[in-house]
């Protein structure tokens, strides 16, 4: 099957300097969705129609050679979008199926529906029913059920304008017929296009077998032309994935509050607070809990992991049983071996913690290697760059780092080692004893508050 | 009047490894709702029909010496529930009230107006009247407008299908007959179970006056057995909560994103912004203002306090005319005497703070008693925990603790006592002097900046 | 035009020891709405008229000389109230126009259209129609179209009850009739209150020519009379808000989680996640992103800025292709040249950064100078305050702060200084070297850790 996909539109109406098939939904482009939708179910690369903003589209691809590009320029319809493509088409296929870039919600089941129903049939047409198809292409049958053409709004009868079953724009049609069907078109109407519509009723004209699919959500055939339906379309289809976890049997405080951005897969008894955000692939293991206001992105949390509100996680790793936040920021290359207590306003970057250690508050580790069992504690921060160079610090098993410690890295804190509070340590500490650097504490005689000056 | 609440029940659609009525809304199990609307009806121990996972329920209530556990094993449905809690009534109790554990929302007022109908009646159903009642038990009438019997939806005929008064499942029934009603119940039908519903019919033919009662509000009838539906009844509730809080006056941004999981009880003049989430018993004082996405819980906020944004707050005393956030973390035990500012990034744990005292930045205050007017400077640390003990920190009254000071505990300091910036302090700070601990500053010559390395 | 705002009503449903008018939406006083939508209509002073918690009232505008304060003193209805107002007007223009301190929203559009008929009418109505007019006094036309009377529902035919368009309450009228058409109303009704109402029929009987306006959006004449309409109408016009960026091209995530109190400026392609709240005055330059769950209060970002989740900003300046977040807090005067980084558990106070300088990390910088390209390590803080007075920190160019220091106030940085992780500095640190204050680090023989106490 050939795969064209329509992505040259202006999008004028989202006043925007991204072209309109770049505008995200779920936090990836729509196109993203179509590209993602619809691989797998060609060999050949896709076409991408491209026109508006042609550079900018083609280069967000740059690195997939799964696409091929055809420049639409000027825009004369979706027929002439189509036209456009058939050149890059594989005539070894028989069947191509035309997506559009700005409906960005179809299925995978829906394609395969649609695929499925070309062994028997000449066109696919992915057609809806609408309790208010007013403004739509209305799906034109015989007394036999067999459509006989689309017409639009405009030159509708009163009993046509009955109907409820609609175009969607997305269709498969038979490869070798494309040539010919879209010479045939013309562009008078209103607006001067060539309808790719139209081959519709040229099809039907010369006897072809016509079936129609229905898609299993509407929300999959459903456009993007302004902000307002853009954030539309986003909360419906996070509403659509809430009702999917929930059916999972995942706990969700509020289907309404959560935003899911990539693919968010949830073992068993899973819990998920009020107002949180996914972003990237996200793993939750069995049992675990997230708290309200948590941001997690390309994370797995292990079993029975307990994540307090106002997290921030991305890129981390974060082992079983452990106790996460509240305000705890875990950045990329964080890497808990599980047992662990990350707690308030404590960032944690490109390090490993191992077992049972726990780093409790304001503190910032970054660059280190932390055994288990280490007590990390408050306001201990590795000192992990020097202006140009990173470094690491290590810190051994049943390690205890005083609070207010500053761990100047390179260094080496031994196993079992105890750092007394308030030190900043430059070299290493060995293992088991007491390391400290601290200055002398004294009281001065005679002092006077300072006094308030003008 | 005795209590039976049935909750044997698996929940399969939940796919949970927890027994449904464990499942949680608005932080607790649909359970302890049920027991906790119930208690006070009964002078006898409610009887708890459990069955699937009945160790674990029971366990979760091991302490309650109110209740006692009838084991219904198999399930083979709840007139044959009701039956194996019979040997555990109090028969000198003429009523028995039976609820349902998946019904977490009965209210008092619906119980107390049940049993109000007992004196004149033999049985009180409460039912309920839906716009939509396909799929439930359509009560019957006779010309009198007598319950005669429920009719289940495939047995009804097309004119009972049009009644709308539905059967909840919730009645109070005469304790002397259950035994030979329960015992004629066949399960003769689909599902091959023994139905509480058809009760009715045979108490209605034995000519037993029958009332019905209505619940204020559809919700406290609603059964749960899925988490669409959980998430759905958590709203609902939620919402009702909310409703209320308004109706006494309570200020709140957004009815919609307010989650209450206790009891929150509110002054005069409250108000409460976006997103926040009160958990356990919080009592918020006259003026309060609790800032958006605020997480309270097991707290006292005394009259004219600001909460500001990001506050995470649980089992703290906060008292009046204090300014607490924006990302302040009080704990358990954070007891606040009034007129304090807490700020930014600053966590309070187990502490006493004196009237007036200030801890504005990046603090952590464990295990101490800080005195009246003291204000603590930022990225003061408290030094609690050697490891294995706890230890506590005095701070008397108008001392001054300059920033970035580490105070080892056990230590004190002085009334009037100022520590110098930076000062690690191990050893008691005397009264009005200035104590510190601090290095020579020292520049050194000929040092030059690291370069980059490979 | 006079501007008459009837501001006397008590508002019992709100349980609030507050009146009524001052109530909050979109945070601030219903009356302030009023007062700022009526602004430029009137070369006159508006009069007010006050009555319930009259002084309370006066003493929030105190300032403003463009009021006069009318009271009402018993209240005895709309018709009472605007009689107060009467000897306050200006007698040389010749339409007044009657706003109502309770009805919020009003856009200055639609007082632009009531104005707009006065030259051809006497009087002016602003009417809605409802699809359910219940309880509202409706607007009676004769044959021709032309207002007869407004009729309250328990004095309305069957008929009457079926139309649709209802009295808003607000109204031009024409300031020589007020006084004798007020004289003439009478207080024979159930409430024992003289109605504005009335006017109308008297006027009409007059044969004075009454032209209607309606409004754009119905919210516009929403009156608010208890906490639970407050919310709604909140809500209400939060989402109108909200559609109008999407209008403008602004990208929301969810316009449901989003709230504007105040006058939210963005350029082209801004986008704001979920559950932001932007207070005051807030401009969001070209291509600012806003992260999920921050607090923007009178603040400018400019171009190309992304802010993460958690922030929170007010009274600040945040220079072009800057990063901030997650967890910044910008307080008042804090001023960024561009380019910076503010990272976790930061918060600035009244200073200006340099361009391209980062504070990534656990820092609190008040009252400071920060130079450009400045790298200041975490957990530094500018010990600002000695407990009466406030001082500078002065840090030149390229400096290098290393972590955990404490810069003593005031002090200077010279351009270029790196300063050694762990200092305590008090004194000048000179250009291009490195100054330190560190004690010596020693490791303890002999020392064993701390055992458990009872």
């Amino acid at each position: 099957m050939n795969i064209v996909i329509l992505a040259a539109g202006m999008g004028k109406r989202m006043h925007s300097r991204l072209p309109k098939v770049l505008q995200p939904i779920a936090g990836r482009p729509m196109l993203d969705h179509v590209l993602e939708t619809t691989r797998g179910f060609s060999e050949a690369p896709s076409v991408v129609v491209v026109g508006h903003c042609a550079d900018e589209v083609k280069s967000r691809y740059d690195e997939r050679d799964d696409l091929v590009f055809a420049l639409q320029e000027p825009q004369l319809g979706t027929g002439h979008a189509l036209m456009t493509a058939v050149p890059h088409l594989c005539a070894g296929d028989p069947h191509t199926l035309v997506c559009l870039g700005d409906v960005p919600l179809l299925s995978k089941k829906t394609i395969a529906a649609m695929r499925e129903e070309c062994g028997m049939n000449d066109l696919v047409l992915l057609t809806v029913k609408l309790d208010n198809p007013k403004g739509y292409g209305r799906i034109v049958r015989d007394e036999f059920g067999r459509v006989t053409s689309i017409v639009e709004e405009k030159d509708a009868t009163a009993e046509e304008k009955l109907i409820r079953e609609v175009n969607t724009g997305i269709m498969v049609l038979p490869t070798a017929k494309l040539e010919a069907w879209l010479s045939a078109l013309t562009n008078t109407n209103a607006q001067g296009e060539y309808y790719l519509t139209d081959v519709i009723g040229l099809a039907a004209g010369e006897g072809s077998r016509i079936a129609t699919v229905h898609p299993e959500n509407v929300y999959e055939v459903e456009g993007v032309n302004s902000k307002r339906q853009l954030a539309q379309l986003e909360r419906t289809w996070q509403r659509a994935q809430a009702d999917a976890l929930l059916d999972a049997g995942v706990t969700l405080i509020d289907p309404a509050r959560i935003d899911i951005r990539g693919e968010l897969l949830c073992s068993q008894d899973v819990e998920i607070d009020v107002n949180c955000v996914f972003e990237g692939r996200v793993v939750l293991e069995s049992g675990v809990r997230i708290g309200a206001n948590c941001i997690v992105k390309d994370a797995v949390i292990r079993a029975g992991t307990e994540v307090l509100p106002f997290c921030h996680i991305e890129g981390a790793d974060i082992g079983a049983q452990s106790r996460v936040g509240p305000y705890s920021r875990l950045r990329p290359g964080a890497t808990l071996a599980g047992r662990n207590h990350i707690g308030n306003f404590v960032e944690v970057k490109k390090s490993e913690i191992g077992s049972g250690s726990k780093v409790n508050h304001l503190t910032y580790i970054g660059d280190a290697t932390v055994g288990e069992r280490v007590n990390v504690g408050a306001g201990t921060i590795t000192c992990n760059y020097d202006g140009v160079n990173k470094f690491r610090t290590v810190i051994g098993d049943d390690a205890f780092i005083g609070s207010g410690t500053e761990l100047v890295a390179p260094v080496v804190i031994g196993n079992g080692a105890t750092i007394g509070a308030g030190s900043t340590i430059t070299r290493a500490a060995p293992e088991g004893k007491l390391t400290l650097a601290r200055s002398r504490q004294t009281t001065i005689e005679g002092w006077h508050r300072p006094t308030k000056k003008a």
